[in-house]
């Protein structure tokens, strides 16, 4: 099966990237209010897999982290 | 307006993220096929912004990347 991790600073948390393209972006003349980056995570797993020990347990860091799964 | 917009590295192109993610996770016991690491960006910005251009223009790579807007 595939599944697709979003996976997010958490809100409130320093998001130096994000800062980066936002500051990139006004810039180069774009109005924007705010930015966030993370990651994606595409996986194809076998059926039946524990995907919320797969990505709690490997993928994020639950203190920084928040994720979705697709 | 809030977009998301999702950038991949293109098929068939390397992917060492994905590919230490796989292996990471197969050393771990899980069964993976498959994984791809991309990046997510989460945009606020003014209605009627050139989306397309923002994207293309100055956050992906188009050699290497592809993207989906969400």
């Amino acid at each position: 099966m595939k599944v697709r991790v979003l996976i997010m600073p958490k809100r409130g948390l320093l998001d130096p990237e994000g800062r980066a393209v936002k500051e990139m972006l006004t810039d180069n003349g774009f109005t924007v209010k705010d930015v966030k980056v993370g990651k994606v995570v595409e996986l194809e797993v076998e059926e039946g897999t524990d995907i919320k020990k797969l990505v709690e347990g490997f993928l994020i860091n639950p203190l920084v982290e928040e994720y979705i799964i697709e």
